[in-house]
Parts: structure tokens; C-alpha cells; sequence
């Protein structure tokens, strides 16, 4: 980090605001919802949000989680946080739910990390793998666009964006977004990743869609600690509610190009989890494999010749 | 107002800019086109927008409209320019008519807020929901990019962007863009919402794509003056081209889980207009309903039973 | 340039920073990939630059390449870096060859911008048309994200985000990127333009997608050397593989308002090159035609009868 102090002059200047201010956070508001961008709600969130502040760091997660799939919202949480710094403030809406009875929140994470979402599974994952230091509900007396209070259906725009760019922005302190509440957030229930009886087993939590691979939820951890090393070839099954979609053999190899152009390969992908895909080809679609809950995957290392 | 004195260290600057330079603007601009994102003619206007000054601020609003819709354009300027601050310069480019007669301006609405596009129609809506408070001519031999007469084609990247850049960034003053023209914008006709012998009637301006609800121009006000409450039953009429496409009856309630998963409610919109869609479900691709000037409906509230 | 000292008190403080520094960066860093924004790959990628800087102002050029489409990815570079200033940074992934002998670079364009990619015929047509001044091999054991090292398949965020966003930062300079590589990039082979016997010949990099227009290579300045004015007719054919597709008379105009509706018109795009397309129609679905290095367009002047 010591490199970092020559890099402009307006770091020091934004160091001095969050010393000033005693605040985590670090001007970033990153968006995520399932509202797509080809209509304006999420340039709605924006101007909110910049009507807040003009200091904002604006980004985009997704738009593009699939209408009311919490579970992928949980997902790509998850998968994005960890490479953001320490108080980086994230609006989360994918929100089934809206009007009815869920809780508006801002769960800070043991990373330092601030979520904007309605508690309804939206922080499953990073409950899990990160773990949440603290929780506390929105208090909309306060934390709510003024003039707002016709509009029942866009808490994304009036609730969300307003409180996430007010914490992020320095408006308000963490502790000024509502009562604490205690740290058990709503949780969705999946299968974890085992190893029993020489065989690995594990859910498909998420496909990378763009190139058709198909991602595990088994850790690379958990393989090398029984021994699978790159270099081996693998059985792998696919089930869908117990049903087998695909069965195949491919080698656990630390590249695409380790196969030919057309063949199965397994690998490690980014999030150092158990994957696999079809080099410059689609795994998911040749196959007909999909995620969720139900989906199934079963790897056992096959002996040398 | 008073809490965004303890923001930042850097918003008294920019707000000492704008002192300075007597202008309005405050710093952000806002895209639409219906250029799509898998090309490079946006990127190309941003880069045009950010060689003229590296402190704007980069929006999208979108560049999914739909190509040459006019409508389309107009509708989403409506629908997201009021959620943004006083002095926002949008740069919006759906303009089939490029090369021919159509004059290239910059309004200004009551609201101060600034759109850079050409007068084709394109501020339709915010000409009648905000009113136009100004328009002005953009004179293209001082606010066109340098050496770019060669390109009949691009306006939307060699004067559009350019100019907006420009009046975003505080380089020209409002009065700089051009000689100022009588406000009356082009103008494309629309059915309005009116309440009738006991009906209220209106267009389909547009869908809420992502999740398939149709939105209506009839607004809250209309339905209260005339004693539609929350609770009440409706029957809701759909006709494109005067035949009938769809016929039901649904509450109207103000959340969506106010019916069971798949079931139709109809509710008020984010912009407070009577709208209705399918719990968890898509109304418009069930029922085959689109939007457009062809596209009426009908509103009866049902007696108490 | 002279009214830009006007426009900001900001921007003194990031010339100050470029000066005190001695880079030649402008602080803009510009993605390109072909991951999509349906997951969290890109937004990992951003968030470990922001790690980096928070003064990095952050671009998309876009995320939709069709995957491993290194030529589409070369010519968009090409479409939009000259519209760039100086000293911007273009970060751009499509990497089929992940995790093999590629060498990952950074590139100094002779106009002064950098592209940090996979050297994988990226480059191409910016080594064409602008030139390369330089190129230097990632140095990875001081330019990668920390405890990225058991990641086989992400260089795009641990390497060249990384990479990226400390050159456009300024906390590395150019020359500490890595050791210095003879400037002679990975070339992919391409059909160039000509004039010959009469006709025009050259290929159709690149569909205007959005539209439908059909874009060739054959620059405006060829046409004007032989003689094609405005108001004349012209015979398109497109071939494919040498199999005619398409035939047809056209005029060469300035703006596709000169056809009626549905009619097919020759114009020059914001590239200056030769184009044509339907007024208001989609010439490449219409006729089925489509872009590569098989594609093949020959341009003959009709007579003045």
C-alpha cells in the first residue's frame, strides 16, 4: 500500500474525509438487481443516488439476475465482494417480497463491507463464507427519499439507492441507519460441498453463463486435502432431482488448452472451486445442465492404468 | 440539505466551480441511445465526452431502446430525468432522421435539468409532464468536434456527445450552445388518460419489460378524485386497435403480494400511474399485451358486492 | 484546449499529479471482454482496480465480444481508441488461450494510449492503423493482485485489471510494467482493401449490429482517389467463401434519408468507411449477411446513363 500515497493528490483528500468524518466507508456504491437495463429504474436508483452526493463512486454488479432469483443474487455477492476494499457499500435488490413483510437492512460483513438489501436469502452466501459482524434495519422515518412515501412498489429507488448512497457518501453513519438487530439473517437452504466414501459431492450453485462452464461449490481445498491432484483424470455425474444427466471422463488440468478444442476439462475456476467446461465450446448447453438447488454433482478420481 | 455540508471535502470545490463559472450544471451526464452496448459507438462517445473534461461524471440510462423509437426515448427521459438533480445534462440519440432536416438542440425544462438530442419528439413527454423552459439551436460550427466533418453519419459522438461533454463539464455556458429557438418542441400525439361515465381510460405507454407488468398513463390522482381506493375490485379492459385482447377482473392493492403467486393485481407504478401485472409471473407475455399509441385500456371499478 | 482551464478546479489537481508523477496517463481505464454482464467477473475485475485507486475514472467499452472472438475484440479497439484522449488505458480480455504460452503485454499505441491484453492478434488492426511505439511483457511477480497465485483462470482480473489499474493510476509508470518486447504483435490475416480494374474490393470486418448495416474496410479516401462521388450509383456484391450472397444498385449518399424507407443506400460510416444498409430496415437479416475473414464485398460504379 505504500505505493499508493504518490498516486494523486485526491487521495489524501478522501483519506481526510473518512478520518474527519470516522467513517468505513470508501465512496463506492455498487448496484446489483434484476431490474435489466433496458428501462430507466435503474437510472432512477442512480439519480437518487447522486442527487445524495456527487463524491459517489458509481458501479455496476449485475442488472441481469434472472426476475425474482434470490439465490443468484445471494451468488454473485459472494462471488464480486471479496475483491472489493473494505467499506465498499453494496444495493442489493432482488426483491420478490417488496410491500410485504420482509425486513430492509444494511448487514456489515467481518470484511468491513456494507449491504443495502432486503433480508429474504439475499445474504445466505456471504453469511457462510464471510460471516456478518452486525445488522440493522433501515429506519425509514429517516432513511427514505423525501416525497416518496405514494410510491409503494420502488423501495429499490427510494429506500435502497437513497440509504446506500448516504452511507457510502458519509451522509450518515453506519449506526444512523436504524435499531441494530441481531445478526441472523434470512437464510436459504443448500447443499454443501462433501467428501465421503472416495467420491466428492457438491451443488452447482451457478453456471458461468457466458462460455457454458459448469461451477461447483466443492473448495479446491477440500480436494487437494484427499488427494486430487492436477494431472488426474476424473469421473464426473450430473443429477437433477436424482435423475443422471451426464456422465463423463476428463482430466483435472490447470488450463482449457490442456484438451482439445471440443473436449471436457475440469478445473479450478476464479473463486478456487471445483469446475468444469468444454474447451471454446458450451458444456452447460451440449449438455442440457442448469443450476439450482436440485442439481447434483458427484466427482470421484479414477485410478492410474 | 444541510447534512451534505459534512460529505466530502471535494463537494465545496465543485460547488465552488459552479459559483465561479455562474453555471447550473452539475457535473453529470446521462446517455440514452438505442445504439445497444455490443458495439463500439458509446464507448467512442464517452471517450469524445472524456477528452473534453475529466471531471463529468459517466451515467447510463439506456442503450436498449429500441431501434429509431422515438417513443420509446421520450418515455424514458420522463420517466427517470425527475429523480436526478437540477443541472444534469442528459445526451439522448435515437434519431432515424440523422442527416435530414431535423434541427440538433439542447432544452432546458422547468425543472433545470438539460437534454442534448435531436427535436424529433424525443421531448414529447417532458414537454408536457415538466414543461420546457427553453431550447437552443446547437450551432455546429463551435460545439462540433474538431475534424470531424468527414462523418455525416454520427452525430449522436461528433456534436451530441461533444456538446454535451461541454455543457456538463462547465466549458460553454447554456446561453454558448446556439441560438435560442422559439420552445416548441416536435411533438408525437398520444392518447390521454381521461375519466368518463364511470371508466377511466388510458394508453400503454410502455411495459415494465424486465417483469412483464403493464403501465398505464392514468394517474393516482385521476383514480382518487374519481374514488378508486385501495381494496376496490377492477375490471380492466385491454383493446390494441380497438379489439380486445384481454378482459379481467383483479384488486387493486398496494403490494403485489396482496394476491397469490400467479394471479393478476393491479397497483400504482414508481411513477405513480395505475398499472398491473402477475404475482411472480409475466402479465404481458401471457396475455400477448404490448404498448404503443394502438394500445388502449379500461378501468371499471366494480360495485361492493 | 484553452477554455478547459475554465472548466474545473479539479482538473489543475490531476494535471499537478500527472506532472509531479511524470506519467502520461489521463486516469481513465477502459474494459473490454467477452465475459458479459450476467455475472460477477466483471465487477471482480473493477473492484480489485478501485482497490488499487479511487481516482481511476472506469469505462466499458464492452462486454459482449461473442467469446473468444479475438477479431471482433481487435477491431473494436480499433473502432474507438481514436476517439480517446492520450494516455487513457484500454484493459481488454478475450483470451481463448488462457494458461498457455501467450504473453500478456502492455502496448503503447504511437498516438499514446496503452492496451493491457493477452498478445493473441488483440492488436491487429491497431498495429495497422496506428501503429505500435512499444511493448512490454507483464512482469508477474510484481503486477499481480496478492494471493492470487492459486487462480489458473483469471488473468483478466489478477494480471491485466490489476496491471491496468495502477498504469492508468500512475502507481507504476509504462516502464515498470515489465521487460521491454521487440514491438512485433501477434497478427491476424486480413483481406486489405483495393481499387483494381475498375472495382473496389475489400472485406466486412464487422457488422453494425445494432442496425443491421453492413461495414467494409474500403476507406472514404480510396473511393475519392478513384473517382466515387456522392449522388452516384453503385453495384454491391457480397460474397462468402466466393458463394454470391448478395448483388444489388444502390446510390452512394450522405445520409440515409436520401432512400425511401426500406430501400437499400451506400454510405461512408463514422469510420469513414464504405457501408451500406437499409433506411430504417436491417440489411444484414434481410439478406443473411454476416462478417469475418471469408466475407468479401466488391464495389463497382454504375455508368451515368
Amino acid at each position: 500500500m505504500g505505493k499508493q500515497a504518490k498516486q494523486s493528490l485526491l487521495a489524501p483528500l478522501l483519506l481526510l474525509v473518512t478520518i474527519v468524518n470516522g467513517y468505513a466507508q470508501n465512496g463506492a456504491l455498487v448496484f446489483q438487481t434484476d431490474f435489466g437495463v433496458k428501462e430507466g429504474a435503474v437510472a432512477a436508483m442512480k439519480g437518487v443516488a447522486y442527487g445524495v452526493s456527487r463524491d459517489i463512486r458509481f458501479f455496476d454488479l449485475t442488472h441481469e439476475i434472472p426476475a425474482y432469483n434470490i439465490w443468484e443474487a445471494a451468488y454473485r455477492l459472494q462471488q464480486t465482494l471479496p475483491y472489493w476494499p473494505e467499506g465498499t457499500v453494496f444495493v442489493s435488490v432482488v426483491d420478490p417480497g417488496v410491500g410485504s413483510e420482509r425486513k430492509s437492512v444494511v448487514a456489515k460483513t467481518r470484511s468491513g463491507h456494507f449491504i443495502v438489501t432486503p433480508d429474504n436469502g439475499t445474504l445466505t452466501l456471504l453469511a457462510d463464507a464471510i460471516g456478518i459482524d452486525s445488522l440493522r434495519r433501515i429506519d425509514e422515518t429517516r432513511n427514505r427519499l423525501k416525497g416518496s412515501s405514494e410510491s409503494y412498489t420502488f423501495h429499490g429507488r427510494d429506500v435502497y439507492a437513497y440509504t446506500g448512497a448516504r452511507l457510502a457518501a458519509g451522509v450518515i453513519r453506519y449506526d444512523e441507519v436504524g435499531p441494530a438487530l441481531p445478526p441472523n439473517v434470512v437464510r436459504i437452504p443448500y447443499q454443501a460441498a462433501q467428501y465421503q466414501n472416495g467420491s466428492f459431492t457438491g451443488n452447482i450453485p451457478v453456471l458461468d453463463v457466458q462460455y457454458g462452464n459448469v461451477w461447483t461449490n466443492i473448495p479446491l481445498g477440500l480436494l487437494r486435502e484427499n488427494g486430487l491432484q492436477y494431472g488426474d483424470q476424473v469421473e464426473v455425474n450430473i443429477t437433477v432431482d436424482n435423475k443422471l444427466v451426464y456422465k463423463g471422463v476428463m482430466p483435472f488440468a490447470t488450463t482449457f488448452s490442456a484438451v482439445a478444442p471440443g473436449k471436457p476439462v475440469a478445473y479450478v475456476n476464479s473463486l478456487l472451486n471445483f469446475s468444469f467446461g468444454i474447451n471454446q465450446g458450451n458444456f452447460a448447453s451440449q449438455h442440457k445442465v442448469s443450476s439450482g438447488s436440485l442439481w447434483k454433482v458427484t466427482v470421484t478420481k479414477k485410478p492410474k492404468p
